[in-house]
């Protein structure tokens, strides 16, 4: 009875968040105020002073457009305010319009739709990682909407995590049959409970109101899978729209509100909190407080804990290259991972693929994260890029490991939402991306990337960085390691050779002279496996005084000062060169060289002389482009 | 016996191709082998003489890396010649490394996983469609593999193909059991037939050399839902290296190719073709001639059909504007919206949205396609952007009708792999991508698109149009119907006035002057929403000689004559302005006004105001530009 009373209460705070706000999402909130009272109450553990607790339960709200819901949650635990609350969807505040990672008691960034499940596998695999060192027994309990399921990246993590058998997720399905434009039934008809059950889900289907059942539902988690529970809530439960899809997103107005809280039996105060409400939360943080402590003595392996969390500082993930250089012509995919091999008993990197492994090369050892091999260094993330970012960003998330992983630069694009919130979290992770440019040749223009780079360059928060020979891979492996944020190192299919002019120190200014001529005509800037097309342009023209840049890391040679950008960017022409999208270049370049169409199958030094990329070509452009 | 054998030839030329070009996919074409030898001379209709013949089925390659045994299979149809085989993976060729619509026999380009399963259900949609009106049963067959099954793209299309029961729809799972890493139990461990079932598909598992029972199930399509058939094949079949991850993607050698053609009883010559294989196509040709004659004069339709094809140039897509301005504020997503209403009767549109028709406001009438009405207007997509953007692409290479879609700018990123095919491709349709900036407040960052437009501009191929007001919205309208290839259109989600000086004439050429100073001081280059803020900023700093240019899509002004656009880009201080990334302004702007880094929550004249996008902060930032 009083609980039924703090639920409702719950529901009413939410509504006049929405209300007061003029904006928002009503319908999720109110249909979820049961679960979230029992999750809170029943079954997470959490420390209500320290919100990075190691022996914390997993919370995450993949349909982050319901988070009224979850800031009132973290504002009945200790974490917020009622001027929080009151602030929702305001600048400045700590509620903002979808939960953002950095604020309290927020985990991962919500909202992008299915998002939140993939970072929930993420963190189950963290954890299970965790555990095989330290025997913890926590728990990821993740809420996701319609809109998660029908999404391509919900399917791929749900299917990932029954693979690896994350027995320690527990997905609880919002099954409120309604989207926003109307019954589900408008765009599917499918046996959810069939599907999962399919994948090897443990499936369990409870009626929203039933809290008892779902309490039950929420600890019975030990099967040996992911655990589904199918909650069968009512959309705008109580409001007078409930069941219309309308009711998703618009507030109730004031005389919905009104009759919301009139047929809730809850006073008609704005932002009303009972005591009974209070005082339930006031003895739950007391409870956990105590749970916490003894949590804490229980466990003595929480002081080896604290040397595990992992900070980019750290000097066990510094990089210290002893690569020597070699006449070998090479793929720069190659060059970076040997380098990655280096580090391969460096216990917080946790690699993977998007089943590409012999291609893109980041599998070091031989030591697969699986339902046998808690402790696995490499994560088989089948066919699924997109999951596998949104993977990445709850492993970055929980902050513990590295993650890393690889696929084709063109296909990050499948992958790229992940990719931005990555960036949005500033989360520490890196992408390998090789297979760069029209250079991996006969797979032809539905492989070759023309745009991607210029994307990745304009997504904030990014650093790209496209090494040219093996001391700059080196190069790139020490930033990915010691810089904060999410990396992205863009690599050739192709073999190149040793440019002799590289340097390892150099690299970190993101731009460079590989050759510096006094007085110059001309400066070429280039990356990766064009620079090689310089040297040859260099030579060819030989009347011509050429200094050659290797503009490795646009992002890092923008973080430089003034002088040394003037001393790169010199006031005589500049040319860029990349065999890529141009797009962009008008930034640095007087005149870009580079494909702004899409490529070509064939061999790959026909490709670059058809598209007028060769020596010969360019030679060409840049002599007309000098005698205008 | 004969039949076998001219598998088997059909195997060994694949594999020649491979070897010959040292490069490509021998694995799936020698497993796939018996199933395109039924499907092509006991099941497909099509005309030898006219790949566009409408009486056609449709075969769709989606795990287009097989490619070489689609090409064979083209080869022995007559659309291609031995050395076009000869010629695989060479620059310039009719067989490049992957499928690319265009060249014969190819409906649609495929080789990014998934992409195929997704123009499968756009065409059996167009099919559908056109049935509605001509009863045609043409069918669609798909052949895909385990990367488009794990894909979120494939099984967002598997869910929406069970929702809009589309019984012309075959499946083809190449079930091998192998990705290129290894085995699937790799990455997936699930009932696959469970999976299809509990999507209400029809499920038949048939063995991968038991051509009689393919047929059959090829054959056994009318159970009013689609079909899949789980096709247990083995990869490199008959190769040394059957059943082993490493035959995907890697020639089998010259000794390996000389081994097959022994185990499987065929002669060692490259490019053998025997005279039973080219009998039995002869006859099939002969036979599918005769076939079209009588389907062509039988079908009283045809004649009425062909009227029907679209043609981008064909009047009845022309759209004439009756728009009178008005004081109203409206959003430009409202404004488009009206001017689609305006087209409610043309029966070449098909539209849709990703369940956000309440926001985007793509729906006209209320004729939804569906199981029940094959000729509807609008289709549900769900909450799946990624298949909605591919669903698109096949039904735009069918030819047929002309399609749209609606989702928020910031999540055609969800579908962004498609939208390239689109580009690569040059198919008719176009985007409504609303909600276009942080113009759209307090759903803050996560849905605020910075860098999505400037990804969309780098994107060769694809026409963006960002309109200001409603007559700019309606010059939109005009060049999606009558240009070819595909188009963004950029809207608001927040009120704009009428713009006195928009010209939808003028509007074609992608920018141009609204206001038009003799010797200006300045020129201000904008777009969308950000116009209103430039006349805001021409009345405050009246001291100023200041032009206003309406750079509504950089694709179209690039398209103009030197002349014109030095006439737009005087030779005078030219500054950007966009509530976005400012990446790639300095191609036309001195100094760039934007938003390099994530939005936030808020509301948007806040949050304008907060990243000094306000009129007041950007004289400012005009003032000491001009000052330097």
């Amino acid at each position: 009875m009083a609980d039924s009373s703090n639920v409702n209460n719950i529901r009413c705070l939410c509504a006049d968040m929405v209300q007061k706000a003029n904006s928002g999402h009503p319908g999720a909130p109110l249909g979820l105020a049961p679960l979230a009272y029992i999750l809170y109450t029943e079954v997470l553990n959490f420390d209500p002073d320290d919100e990075g607790w190691i022996g914390r339960d997993i919370f995450i709200l993949s349909n982050g457009h319901a988070c009224a819901l979850q800031y009132v949650m973290n504002y009945l635990i200790g974490r917020l305010t009622i001027d929080d609350l009151r602030a929702f969807r305001q600048l400045g505040s700590r509620t903002p319009g979808h939960p953002e990672r950095g604020l309290p008691g927020i985990e991962c960034t919500t909202g992008p739709l299915g998002q939140g499940l993939a970072n929930a596998v993420g963190y189950a695999i963290s954890l299970k990682k965790l555990s095989s060192h330290i025997g913890n027994t926590c728990k990821v309990y993740c809420v996701f909407g319609d809109g998660c399921y029908q999404e391509g990246i919900g399917q791929e993590s749900f299917s990932l995590a029954a693979n690896l058998r994350l027995d320690n997720l527990v997905l609880i399905y919002d099954f409120n049959k309604v989207t926003i434009d109307g019954p589900t039934s408008l765009s599917m008809n499918e046996n959810v409970v069939k599907r999962f059950e399919s994948l090897g889900f443990v499936v369990e289907v409870v009626s929203g109101n039933d809290m008892n059942g779902m309490k039950r539902a929420l600890k019975d988690i030990t099967h040996g899978m992911p655990k589904v529970i199918i909650l069968e809530t009512v959309i705008g439960y109580g409001s007078e729209m409930e069941g219309d899809c309308k009711v998703h997103g618009s507030p109730l107005g004031v005389e919905g509100v009104s009759k919301l809280k009139e047929r809730l039996g809850m006073p008609s105060a704005d932002f009303f909190v009972s005591s009974s409400l209070l005082d339930k939360f006031d003895e739950l943080i007391k409870k956990k407080r105590a749970e916490v402590i003894e949590w804490n003595s229980k466990s003595e392996a929480i002081n080896k804990l604290c040397d595990r969390v992992m900070d980019v500082s750290d000097e066990k993930l510094m990089y210290k290259s002893v690569y020597v250089r070699n006449d070998a012509q090479k793929a720069t995919r190659k060059h970076f991972s040997e380098a990655l091999c280096d580090l391969k008993d460096n216990s917080y990197l946790i690699g993977g693929s998007a089943d590409l492994q012999s291609s893109v090369l980041t599998r070091i050892g031989s030591n697969d994260f699986s339902h046998a091999n808690r402790d696995g260094n490499y994560i088989n993330f089948g066919i699924r890029e997109h999951s596998m970012c949104g993977v990445m960003n709850g492993i970055s998330s929980h902050g513990y490991f590295l993650p890393y992983s690889g696929t084709f630069l063109n296909f990050i694009s499948y992958g790229f939402p992940s990719v931005r919130l990555a960036c949005m979290d500033n989360l520490n992770l890196f992408y390998v991306l090789t297979h760069d440019s029209i250079g991996l040749g006969e797979d032809g223009p539905t492989h070759q990337p023309i745009e991607v780079l210029a994307t990745l360059r304009a997504t904030p928060g990014l650093i790209t960085m496209r090494p040219c020979d093996g001391l700059e891979c080196r190069a790139s492996l020490m930033i990915c390691l010691s810089r904060p944020g999410p990396k992205a190192v863009i690599l050739s299919r192709q073999n190149v050779p040793e440019i002799a002019d590289t340097s390892f120190e150099k690299a970190e200014k993101g731009a460079y002279f590989l050759v510096e001529k006094d007085e110059p005509d001309l400066i070429l800037l280039s990356t990766g496996s064009e620079i090689l097309i310089c040297y040859e342009i260099m030579k060819k023209l030989s009347h011509i005084r050429i200094s050659i840049v290797s503009f490795f890391s646009w992002e890092l040679f923008e973080l430089q000062n003034d002088d040394y950008k003037r001393h790169i960017l010199k006031d005589v022409p500049r040319i860029s060169i990349e065999a890529m999208s141009t797009f962009g270049w008008t930034k640095y370049a007087d005149m870009q060289i580079g494909l702004d169409c899409f490529g070509a199958s064939g061999k790959y030094k026909n490709v670059y002389e058809h598209f007028g990329l060769d020596c010969n070509a360019i030679c060409n452009k840049i002599v007309k482009f000098l005698n205008k």
